[in-house]
């Protein structure tokens, strides 16, 4: 051993205590005929005392940010106490000391406030892992890992590894594939996730599965995807919704309880999809604020108790909302006083092209109980005050309307409402919710190929009153324009999301265990019977054998991480992230290989001409 | 849930109450108007007792083996209790019973001694993970791996992930590789292993670091290997030799108390390299029997106390011991009343192709005193007590003797020692010993290029007292032909193996954590510095900004939960292995993949001719 102690551990009560250390110098602070130290380990810093005599030795061999060296010393009390640090009673004064690595100046500052950029970090990122919120970071990422091992432990799950060299079965996402070497002409595929092992596994009685793994895409990479992300992955055996839902809240409970202190103890709220979609406008909704989404063309069925303000429906004569094909809007709490500078940038935000809306309607609900709005020629003051009754708009509240097409203008009053959420301070980095969505829609509807695609998966399984509409329907759509009046757009899945502050950390269904339904599920998704076999034959054939009812879930592991440490960014949570061109520009990977390789692979290089 | 309790729940003071259990089933006895069924789960066996009613229905919607059914019953004393499993003294006298899922009749039967060959039970592996042989393998996988988590943890260190698309960096093994869509013509490797990584994070002051992680080789598969294996992965700082050494008995010992119940309390014993080639023939000795090898042309520095016996040297006289450059013995014990039938076939035996001796000589040191050799005619009895004496053979024994070139014979004789071990029944399954091989050359000569490889691999430090024959001599051989006179060839490596039973479980070494040596090592390896840069860099890079002594280890994870389950195949303790094409038959895979696949990945198949 190169130390006695860490550089966090010492305190008062070593005082003349001989010591050996060894870590970074993190600082050197030359007073006249002594210098000061500070080196620091992964557990803390220390501060070193050099005097008089060492010093001049520092002259022959000097020391440097980032050197590495081991020191030899008497713990003493400082005068000087820095209450910030854990060992900020004591400093070492330093006997003998020895280099054990010299550094050259590293490219940026290794602080919080770092001067590099982060192409310069990536490229470093040994340097930038050094950084105490990186550090941070990782160590939070292993406390998340150790709470789920742990709960999932006492909760008789079993971590059984699935192999990474599988079978290429491209359903959603491309894989990544690699070619074998000993059967020519042929490729493994990377896993997108363990989902059809984890499903054998039930059939051969594991019961509770988990295991916490590396998983693979080959898509365009959005701003904060990874080609390899780590999930959570869980199934059980013999388990309803309900079951699963208990199971994994009480994993998120336990998270939150190990890792961030906090007991979350209140019930975890459960929204349809549908419900999710009316009141929120997506379907991961972010329900640490209020301000719901009202829609002022609501069709009869939704939200019948608000009806009374607009029994009539919307009011004519504003032209703007008559064509529409939705009028939607949020109440804000208390930003009646926006000026019109105010409203004039809210406008620009909603027309930037992100967002995509032609303008912005506004009500601004005066303290006084008067109405102002920016479409006053067209409405009078009680039909204003009906649209505010419907939002359930408050004296002070302003109230902001979108109009347009329905996809566009939902998915605008969504972000809209998340924007104020944000400037209002109602989405605050330290508070957290849970929210479990559920009844998804088992099919959507590919206008492409006139077909249906599997909203989650092909292993998921219709809600069991739906099961029958499938087995007794053709999935053939006769009429392309008729699609939503097919049986089969109204089945729901027996699938769920779990959503934390407005991001879905985990996913899942209870899954089709009968051989004949899931025929009909590859059939309905346009599957030959060729297809399917040659694809999940060996799926198939398992449900031959005694397959029980089982579902599962997985957490996205690196976001959960993200979120539980503030921060928006999932490669602040990755030791080694990849940059968005998929590279690693520390290793510089991917990179060409050798012709040897090639020829031995069996393959050449076909470049785009 | 489908279930109030599992079917290993169950007990005496459960009598009267009310159950639901849902599995398998095991067995059908019908017996008159009554019908016993075994329902199987993860967990354990219940009887279930059909009685008159019932048993009509199951006429009419029978059940079968394998099965999934829920039934709902009254716990009941058994009249015919079972003391050999735990639910044995209760059944249940079911109430009401659904057929969750039928079984088609499983292609061979899902029991300890099952009717099914290999290939079969690959094939329908997901019944094969049925049968409790391979469910206990599997959970004591999750037992080793949940033992050495919690090791690990306790002591400081962190489980953090490094990346699986990586860089090529071929040295010993072939890497398999991933095309990379997004930059065309270039390829992502799968990691052979952590290494870089896990010595970047020490650099980046990380200290201790694990992995339980998938590594993946392109190896042309002997018996028992598979292209991805699983490796516990560990990593510290500021730590010597034997600090690793003795953290890592530390966990071994714990996995044997967690694990096998087994108080590992024995001093771990060290043995160099070259002693363990002297006195076992090989370097993964097993010690858990005696027998060692007897050089009779030992040269002088080795053995000194035993060479009374033969001072003068081998006798003259027997061309075969003359002419040989090795003669070795062992001597085993109780076995000189060998028939003639018994040593013709241990003659056999040494000339199979695999062993590949051209004879067998042996000495029966009778209970009498008198000695009784194959080669009597040309040595005298007093020269036949002198080899048995320098053997330490005791009156009862037999000498076995081989004689050849030196590498075959020394491997024979240490396949002979394993192979009598085996036949005396010493080679207890239940019974473990550990050993440290320590002090391994840092290199080996390659007499087709000329050059040396690493032995272990090129980041493994030379021991710190031949760190200065390193880098003051070239590593040019000049005389290929007097190569063992090269300074390196007796570097010394600080690296180390742990050996288990006879194989190889582990195997680390201090790292070279200096720029300048680890660029001579990479030279002494005739790599260019282009090409040392190209592969390189980046850890080259990282040693320039304070690295620090650090060192590791890596324990074959698959290998040490076979020994530990008492079995030579690592396969059987993994969930879904493959064979030895490389193949899983059960998926099917590797296969071939769509044109668009490979359009997109700028790669064409290039068949071999």
């Amino acid at each position: 051993m190169y130390r006695t102690h860490t550089c966090g551990v010492l305190r008062i009560q070593d005082v003349q205590t001989e010591v050996t250390l060894a870590g970074w110098v993190q600082t050197i602070r030359k007073f006249g005929a002594i210098t000061f130290v500070d080196l620091r380990d992964r557990y803390g810093i220390t501060q070193l005392l050099f005097g008089e005599e060492l010093n001049h030795r520092l002259e022959q061999q000097p020391l440097g940010r980032e050197f590495v060296v081991q020191i030899r010393g008497t713990v003493l009390e400082r005068s000087n106490k820095n209450p910030n640090i854990p060992t900020g009673e004591i400093e070492i004064q330093v006997l003998n000391y020895t280099v054990l690595n010299s550094s050259a100046v590293p490219p940026f500052t290794i602080q919080d406030d770092t001067d590099g950029g982060d192409d310069l970090r990536m490229k470093y990122r040994y340097l930038d892992l050094r950084r105490n919120m990186v550090k941070h970071n990782l160590e939070l990422r292993y406390a998340v890992n150790r709470s789920a091992r742990n709960y999932l432990h006492e909760n008789g799950f079993m971590d059984i590894e699935t192999p990474f060299l599988i079978k290429s079965t491209p359903e959603g996402a491309r894989d990544f594939v690699v070619p074998s070497r000993m059967n020519a002409g042929q490729f493994y595929a990377l896993p997108q996730s363990p989902q059809t092992f984890k499903q054998l596994l039930m059939v051969s009685g594991y019961d509770r599965y988990y295991q916490i793994v590396k998983c693979f895409r080959d898509e365009d990479l959005r701003a904060d995807r990874q080609p390899e992300f780590t999930q959570i992955d869980c199934e059980m055996s013999f388990v309803e919704q309900e079951d699963i839902l208990r199971m994994f809240e009480g994993l998120i409970r336990r998270i939150f309880k190990d890792v961030k202190a906090i007991d979350y103890t209140d019930p975890v709220e459960k929204i349809s999809w549908e419900n999710a979609m009316w009141r929120y406008g997506n379907d991961k909704p972010d329900i640490r604020f209020g301000m719901p989404v009202v829609n002022y063309k609501f069709p009869p069925h939704v939200f019948p108790a608000k009806q009374g303000a607009l029994s009539h429906g919307l009011p004519g004569g504003f032209k703007v909302f008559e064509e529409a094909e939705t009028v939607v809007a949020i109440s804000v709490p208390r930003c009646s006083d926006y000026s019109r500078k105010q409203t004039d940038e809210l406008t620009e935000w909603v027309k930037r092209p992100q967002i995509g809306m032609s303008g912005l309607a506004f009500i601004k609900c005066n303290p006084d109980g008067t109405f102002k709005s920016s479409f006053d020629k067209f409405y009078s003051e009680t039909q204003l005050k009906d649209l505010a009754t419907a939002a359930e708009a408050k004296a002070g509240d302003l109230i902001l309307i979108l109009a347009g097409r329905e996809e566009r203008t939902r998915k605008a009053i969504s972000e809209l409402r998340l924007e104020m959420g944000k400037r209002l301070g109602l989405r605050k980095e330290y508070e957290f919710k849970l929210l479990w969505v559920v009844d998804f829609p088992l099919f959507e509807y590919d206008p492409g190929e006139n077909r249906w695609i599997a909203r989650h998966h092909p292993f998921t399984s219709p809600k069991p009153s739906d099961i029958s509409i499938m087995i007794n329907n053709s999935p053939v759509i006769d009429h392309p324009e008729k699609y939503l009046e097919h049986p089969y757009a109204n089945i729901k899945a027996n699938a769920y999301d779990m959503v934390l502050n407005g991001n879905e950390i985990g996913g899942g269904s209870i899954r089709i265990f009968q051989r004949g339904l899931q025929e009909k599920m590859f059939a309905a998704l346009g599957m030959s019977r060729e297809e399917a076999l040659h694809k999940f034959g060996f799926l198939l054939g398992a449900f031959e054998y005694g397959a029980p009812p089982h579902g599962g879930i997985a957490f996205g592991f690196d976001r959960l991480c993200a979120i539980l440490g503030g921060s928006e960014s999932i490669r602040d949570f990755i030791a080694f992230p990849k940059n968005n061109s998929g590279r690693d520009v520390m290793l510089d990977a991917p990179a060409t290989i050798d012709d040897q390789q090639l020829e031995e692979l069996h393959i050449r290089i076909n470049l785009p001409g």
